[in-house]
């Protein structure tokens, strides 16, 4: 029988959790099915320091109601809001997007550039890679200035989202980007075109972390 | 007229707020009220990684309800719930005990020795002063063992606390202690004694900070 | 058509290439095929600095000779001879399996500890590490006294292994342990029971990546 | 009986303890009296590492001088020379103004940026920051270019300073800004109005220290 | 009888030997012979990862052909191929230059900063450094774009380099330069005028350990 | 005409001097004059942090006593006293034999344990190491629990030393072990003979770097 992972968008928004659900497909096969949802209560995007803490309480509620009929959690919003606390909540696997971005990044390439919402994403995401003593091979973490929602128009943001990286690529000697949001796999291609170097879409990273955690194995531990 | 600082003990137990109460007799002045209250919602003690982030929603609630008559904030609990995301909420000065107390005690030693409860306590609190940039200097944090409400009882309590705090003095060369938990001000002078070096109320340093700020006009901000 | 990973056993030893193809087994499916080779003429296990350099060119050898029927390589001893050198042989996606299982170790847990086999594989490994900047999570990298040969006799070793992994548990506060060798997957379960926490195979971790690599199109680049 | 803090400033420019003078009065109390002084026999202003380490001496005789009637003191020169030596002299706390401005800054806020008055002085600072362990949230340290002396010309130098703060907070991302020379607390207000962050006075924030230490008891120790 | 030490060029290039043998006449004297050589199957420089690896072999043959008559050796290029083998190979000292000249340049000034020949060299070189925690104080390598043999035209390079060495210095604060290349000491008085800083000539360095290693009897140590 | 190095050992003992002088004849030359010298009015040994800052004033007035016979200076004390001010008293090149022995002993092996006489010494001289970044390769520095004058009993500290010695190598893994005291450069045969690792003497290694700092022309800088 087929294992299945939840990926959990901690926003209420359903485009970006069809953005999340179509980038799952590469990671599909016959034993592991992905599920995607989003908490219909939560903001409509993660944009603050006080988004990313209110919603913990719903990302915790949302993994008890579904623990029984899941073998893996990835909470896919780049602050990954209540891993830790998740980790104490459930024994299955929990992954977060933002230390899985990070981890699978620095095997593709040695310097690694984020791109950010927000300052104040940018001095969160530092902080919280700190925190995992992941921020050593970061080069930089520069913001685009846009919202989740206006990152779903695709074609006003390729743009921007190009620009920021070739900074971090020609000025900061990035050799691998992160991409700091969840739901924008789809920029992937585009960017590595113009950029020349791989760019990590974080859902990716943690549902193929998940991937090989269930079928080798191996679990996560609390704090 | 005098100005006002709330501490604010996010656990439920009123024992612990009257210890800070008490501990706060000090700092207190012709210009300056301190005016202590815990979080009857809080969990009885803050001890689990969910713990620290579910009363993060409660912490901002109270600054929200009491920020008209409030000139400063203190979150006493050394976690600092919800230390970030209160300096979006209020305009007000927020201090967080755990960032104040590793602040103050560098200033009085050098290499900064942690007591705290358990051993998830203290991988928490690291990752916290690791995210702050300010564990270069802590020597070591160490586990006493000890619930919030274990450590109510004095009698019982103040051997393992000293011999906890000689185990950072001798063994790992601390020249300074810091309390890792809000309400304890009172084993201070029996450990100064048994340690022969100071030991950090994180409350008293918070609201040393919060004095200081108010008297000089310095404000806290956003991340 | 199934995309074929090649893992490369950098040492002579059939047996340590049979050990590794076993544990391959969880992470082959009908659209990736794995193959394990072993390079006959290296040494009989990477024991100095001297091995893990006299191998590298054997190393970009294999890589050359087998790139056109190969999408993926895994280098598959804990010192990753070669792979930095082995990205500007080819352009197929190379991964070692200390970096792979340093990234992987640190999304499981916080704290990593590593096993080595001697004093100076840990010297090389945290040199290694530091290189990478995957080291500040490291909490002790601990050798075990034993040979490549020696570990194939599972009888005589598991005891020794559980161990050290209780030394990196215990008194260094580890949650995750690495085994900083290839070809040892099967002493993961004896040890996770053991220890109580889990225990990465580096093979395992580097296949797992190379798999969502090639799924997902992911890249690996030059320094 | 009020408890007595003596500010030394370390030059022998009355004027620079005129300034500080008034900036400590905000600190003031019926229990605490601030008392300012500067070495007659020092040079005009600490401008060289020579000038730091040469008017030690001369600090430590002040404080031997006034121990007698002095609680806690404080050496009011970024440069906090002898402030590790003055604790060997006196068993009354000693606070360094660059210590504590550290300290302090960064509760207030993250990324903290210091402006000093020369090239020289920046080295001087951020190898002390090093020695501390309190240069891990410095963003930067940039020279003003400006002398002691002319830094009491306030007309003429309040732009240079603005300028230079404006670009620890645009080019470095500064959230709190620290005046990295003592008697320029005048200079906070129209700092903070132009950039919009906190600007902190070195001595204010000793003094601060001074006055919690005096309240809750605390002292500072040998190195 | 005078001791000999023996300085390896790993390229091929006799231009670059007698580069080298000329800076090294200043070093020589009664007691000590310094003879020079290079590797007449290695690549005409080491321009690539693949380059430094795949000529250690080379290296470590020559190192026990010449064992019998020489009492220490320098490994003469900038990425230290092969030193810690080397070390294994012969209990003679063994020294790597790019070592020796971030060591020897940190007791010159306090802010080193590296020219290398392009941006794969940087990288390598840097990781190198983390590799043996002589990174701290490295304020910036950076690439003049030009290979080994381009080099060898001093009229050509000489702006370039001092360019570069400019852009160190006042851009990043360097105070001394550190020539990340063999083979480049004629460059050094021109570079030091027009800079004002020293100019360390790496095998310089590495040649003036042997030289007091040889003197003081000290031996090097494998990892 | 040979050129002079003057080695300042900034106590006042006679029979540290001879110590010192003795040491020397190894680097002495045919080009290479050395002389060594005590200061009369310094402490008996430089002891505590106030001894370290008190000898400055005389070290300083030394140099420019002797500039003018002098083609070098090495200030002969772990601690450095002066060094950097001594860089603005004179041009001719100034060594630190704290400096120069980590930067010699790095280049020999690559975890650096240091013996220094007390607990004080040890905070002294690790936070200098941070402030020249040269802490990260050492892996221990601990105290022998003697007095400069104690240590010229050369049969009752030998064995003391060597236990030193041999807790920096066994427990922590040090390969190359630094002597943290001026004049102690007879132990280090013995040393090395029971601890099988080289033992570096600061005041070798500093004279060694003069000398090479002399032949090519090298000069040291200001801050």
């Amino acid at each position: 029988m087929a294992r299945r992972i939840l990926v959990i968008n901690p926003n209420s928004s359903k485009a970006v959790t069809a953005e999340i659900d179509r980038a799952m497909e590469r990671l599909r096969g016959a034993d592991i099915e992905i599920v995607c949802t989003q908490l219909d209560a939560g903001p409509p995007g993660i944009h603050s320091q006080r988004d990313s803490e209110m919603v913990v309480p719903l990302v915790l509620a949302e993994i008890e109601a579904r623990e029984d009929t899941t073998d893996a959690f990835v909470i896919a919003c780049y602050s990954d809001p209540g891993v830790f606390a998740a980790r104490e909540t459930t024994a299955k696997p929990v992954f977060g997007v933002a230390q899985s971005a990070l981890a699978f990044a620095v095997t593709l390439g040695e310097r690694v550039g984020v791109i950010s919402l927000s300052p104040t994403a940018v001095a969160r995401h530092m902080a919280y890679a700190r925190a995992l003593r992941l921020d050593g091979f970061i080069v930089a973490d520069l913001p685009v200035g846009k919202s989740v929602a206006e990152l779903q128009d695709e074609a006003a943001a390729t743009e921007p989202m190009i620009a920021v990286g070739r900074e971090l690529v020609e000025r900061h000697g990035a050799n691998v980007i992160v991409l700091g949001c969840a739901g924008m796999a789809r920029y992937r291609e585009r960017m590595e075109e113009a950029l020349g170097c791989p760019v990590v879409d974080p859902t990716e990273a943690a549902a193929g972390f998940a991937l090989a955690a269930l079928r080798c194995g191996y679990r996560t531990v609390r704090r």
